[in-house]
């Protein structure tokens, strides 16, 4: 962790502390962090938990990948420094909305250890829960719906995530999904009994 | 606005409209950015208007400066570049906030209004409230309360707004705030108002 450039910085807290913010909003921020390649289902998984919360009246919010590369990290590209910075970036905005009392659902390849633990680490302690989307290299080429992987095989795409870049295996997720052998709705349900029995959104 | 790096991306929707999203949560996203001089007032107002709305059962949420500073935008310093890339960050993350259904309040000094412009239009026609915390260079440098306009007349702190770097003035904002004849509690309260007027929050 570096320094800010300036040091003319004074830390503004809110009026209102965590604990109060809470028990007005009924539910407790944290961050959901999918990982896994392109193809494996975070994002689909993403968008059925969300929806699945805000049914529940649970304030929820999806970052995705490909949404902030339009957005936030248009700069960045998909070299190892600008993956990290996009992950960085992500990892910020991730903890002020886990701050600001949301269920933060993030969908990102996010293939470094390093990044994905550095991201755990602008959280508070058990505020932020990784999820292994393990579906198989395999499985995810064959899947390939944007035709990413075909691509890739054809040198179109360079350092595209289990390819021609690494993706380094999560060692100790919160969860692991496995996405070959159980529908996107089972993943999604699982993933609300999963923050009720943590204690962020309410019992059913 | 430019295009992104990558030319691989596709966008998610969320599997919920925003018109249901605010159904469920009884409120609609939106940005409530103050720009002003430094030591105007625009923190103080923005913590009293989050408590105010979260006493209301309102998700709110402020994005500071210097808070944003010492994190996601702990990369940048004050050259025009910098403020510009800080302001581009920031409208980014607020309208993800708005998105979210959240009442996103920002807090930044922002004096440029290309900047300010830029972040505008990133977000859906009318969801952008553009609020000038007024209060003249003479209050501010009179109130100085981290010693920072001191240290600017000194030298000590290169291209400081209304110092040694310009201030531009909002031209139309949607809300101008006097803070030198009225308290932080009548501003705040005003703004409460407003947003009911416009109806992102519910009526009293």
């Amino acid at each position: 962790m570096t320094s800010p450039k300036s040091s003319n910085l004074t830390w503004h807290g809110a009026n209102v502390t965590s604990d109060e913010r809470e028990g007005i909003l009924g539910q407790k921020g944290c961050v959901l962090w999918l990982t896994g390649l392109s193809a494996s289902g975070k994002s689909t998984i993403a968008r059925r938990l969300e929806q699945l919360l805000l049914e529940r009246k649970v304030t929820a919010y999806v970052l995705d990948g490909d949404n902030l590369r339009m957005g936030l990290n248009k700069d960045l590209g998909f070299s190892p420094a600008d993956r990290a910075e996009n992950i960085r970036r992500v990892g910020a905005v991730a903890q002020l909305f886990a701050d600001a009392g949301t269920v933060c659902i993030t969908a990102f390849i996010s293939p470094y250890r390093e990044d994905r633990d550095l991201a755990r680490s602008l959280n508070l302690p058990g505020r932020f829960i990784e999820v292994h989307v393990s579906t198989s290299l395999e499985a995810c080429e064959a899947r390939d719906p944007k035709g990413l992987y075909k691509k890739a095989r054809a040198g179109q795409i360079p350092e595209f995530t289990g390819i021609s870049a690494p993706y380094e295996v999560p060692m100790a997720p919160e969860i692991t999904l496995d996405t070959e052998n159980r529908d996107v709705d089972e993943c999604a349900y699982q993933l609300v009994q999963d923050l009720r029995q943590r204690g962020f959104i309410p019992a059913a």
